[in-house]
């Protein structure tokens, strides 16, 4: 969105030229409307929205920044939100919205939604856990049953059609709404009219239970290419699709969030979020680190003795610390992306930390041994700090190696989500047993 | 896929009974054959690929992991790769599976293609830039002109869509092929049959060009929801499509890359590959760590006579240290993060230092003050120390913050990919930039 529009925009919301606004927003998709307004104050956009038609504006409310959102919708009274929005939206969509509302609000929404079917399908999804395939399906899908011949079929799916956006797949049900087959939209067209869906149709359709985990939910779909995906209850009944859309969001909501974790970051933050927000994002992983870094100067104070006498060996301190962050934070993002892409299972904690070892060896072996030849040079053989250091950075890399790899093996273990085990906690970790392995290495040489 | 299963399969092949593997991959998945030969060696899977009919074994070869397919169709002469695969497969995953090979293979494959339609094709899409919608995308899908009548248009593409697998949209061109529309296939249902095209159709659809790089590709799929996107030429020709399913591995690769990049890791590696290709992932920061260390204790040395007098002064160089990388990844993260998802542009690096600067005159206040109260307790406020390490650890952050913000801004100006400034890179330079600070304060306080 250019900076131009958004200040024509703001421009004619001050000047309330309704017709001018309405003009400049007719050609635009909703997704760019819902850019727009995230650029906007919840005012403005309040202006903007009481422009739209009901279906174009629960299109662009569905797309707006979560936060945005958040506080136009507080601008609005429960009925206008059931029946300007929810009505008419996709009931996925509906129900993303309804979760971000309180308890209290919820219900009041709820409660003015006309279409009683909709408020129904709503009530039923908001029953089932966030973080799971029925947590995030809808209820929109085309629905034959097997025994249809495709001329019926085809009668009945442009009546279900009719207020559906886009459809790909067709879901064939028996009797009793058991899923029993699926085939691409195409094959309406393509298949000869005489053909009964149960010959046209794909038996044993790839399908997900309403209690998988979202994280399965995606693999799946990535796996099989899919654009979406049926959903079943315990007794193989079809309650729900989900759309690849929506998949898409969790793919990249998850890479994010693990990637804000592994950099100590400790919530969702973005540049355009407020300094408030900015800083409290940042301040506990800061905190934790200030904490350890106290910690390690109690360490280190036992052996001032030690660098009074050997000065030289303070010049490591960083080297040693940065080499077990550095160690540490690799094993651990190697484990964390492959418990994430299912590569890697719980049950292989074993063969990895012995892997892991090996790969340890190597790189504690080459990078001692050349610290050792400079230090060698710089100080010769005799001293203390030649051995010391080297010994030490020899333990510092198995360790962090092993630790790395078991720590967020273990959370995974505790059903805990394993990349809080990567970033600031590792290197920080891996830091104050440094330290300690340094300074014991140290005390026993000298 | 089960261990068991897999176990079976190698028994059976060792067994050569080829009608017993036939059955037990006639009901499997592409994806899942796919997921099999991952787990075989390549003889093994060489096996099982040649009981496979072309149209399948096509499907498989595309789904299975890169490095396992390389070492695959090196076993494989030209000619059968080209008669056995590449004729049967979609002609964005052909040009994939191209690009793997050198350049001797695939002028020797392509000259092996049968169906010279597919083989003029796939040349085409091979003078695309890899990392350009035209790199990534292929050339099945159904065209209609716009001057049709739906009847006329559904007879077209009846032979159109035989041969493809799955089809979204019906794109709609002019008489000189630029495109011009788009709908639904739902539409080829829902429509009357006497409309024209051109009044079925959505106008001015969203499209991307030949030279669109991928990010901004992935970019517009994600933000309009869409299943596929067409791509047109310079002078508006409809000339390919892109679907869901690539951009997803595309937002996949990309999030895994740049936490790669972040936790240290210089290739893309994963728990399965072998010792040696780990070591060489990993060895390249570690070793850039070990200068970077080995830097730390040359410039330390030159402050020797300080540790000697003041030997506390050595307890907080982990503190420093890991503080100043950890803002410094902090920062970076966030910057790294909205470039990719295009929340923050290059021409907002002055406004982005500064409101970095704002949080980080807080956290930097904050951190400096606590542990200045903690040290105050254990040295006292007369000890150098005692301020010393407080004014450093104030500009370390400070520093960190500005310095995290604008390496990774000043490498996407320069065309180059702001991740590689995350991770281990911050995170040294940090740690030799904040021991400069923390001796220079020393030095000038004492």
């Amino acid at each position: 969105m250019e900076e131009e529009v958004i200040e024509k925009v703001k421009e004619l919301i001050e000047q309330k030229d309704s017709d001018m606004v309405k003009e400049l927003l007719i050609d635009l998709h909703p997704a760019d409307i819902a850019e727009l307004c995230n650029e906007l104050s919840p005012e403005e956009a309040r202006f903007v929205y009481l422009l739209l038609d009901n279906e174009l504006a629960a299109d662009v409310l569905i797309e707006m920044d979560e936060d945005v959102r958040k506080e136009f919708l507080d601008l609005l009274p429960p009925e206008i939100i059931a029946k300007r929005f929810l009505d008419y939206m996709d009931t996925d969509d509906a129900v993303e919205l309804i979760r971000e509302m309180d308890e209290d609000k919820q219900e009041e929404v709820l409660s003015h939604i006309e279409d009683i079917e909709q408020a129904g399908d709503i009530v039923d999804l908001l029953k089932y856990d966030e973080d799971t395939a029925g947590g995030l399906m809808g209820t929109e899908m085309v629905v034959v049953n097997e025994n249809w011949s495709m001329p019926e079929c085809l009668k009945e799916m442009r009546q279900q059609a009719e207020e559906m956006d886009e459809i790909y797949y067709v879901y064939v049900v028996d009797d009793d709404e058991r899923l029993k087959g699926v085939f691409p939209l195409k094959k309406m067209i393509t298949s000869p009219s005489v053909s009964k869906v149960r010959h046209v149709m794909k038996k044993d359709p790839i399908s997900v239970h309403v209690n998988t985990p979202i994280e399965e939910v995606v693999q799946t779909i990535e796996k099989y290419d899919l654009v979406a995906i049926p959903v079943v209850d315990s007794i193989g009944r079809l309650v729900g699709r989900i759309t690849v859309d929506d998949v898409m969001d969790e793919v990249r909501e998850q890479a994010e969030r693990d990637y804000q974790l592994a950099s100590g970051l400790s919530q969702d933050v973005e540049t355009h979020d407020n300094v408030a927000r900015q800083t409290t994002a940042r301040l506990p992983w800061l905190l934790i680190g200030m904490i350890g870094g106290i910690g390690n100067s109690m360490i280190l104070g036992n052996f001032d003795e030690t660098f009074a006498t050997h000065p030289e060996m303070a010049l490591y301190i960083p080297l040693i610390g940065g080499t077990g962050g550095n160690v540490g934070t690799q094993s651990s993002a190697i484990v964390v992306q492959g418990l994430a892409n299912s590569s890697l299972e719980v049950e292989e904690t074993f063969k990895q930390v012995g892997k892991e070892s090996v790969v340890a060896l190597i790189n504690a072996t080459l990078i001692s041994l050349l610290v050792y030849i400079y230090n060698f040079i710089r100080f010769g053989g005799a001293a203390t700090v030649t051995y010391s250091v080297s010994i030490s950075l020899f333990a510092v890399v198995m360790f962090a190696s092993i630790f790395g790899t078991l720590v967020p093996m273990t959370l995974e273990k505790m059903k805990i989500d394993p990349a809080i085990a990567t970033g600031p906690f590792i290197s920080i970790t891996n830091d104050i047993i440094g330290m300690m392995l340094y300074m014991s290495i140290t005390v026993l040489l000298s």
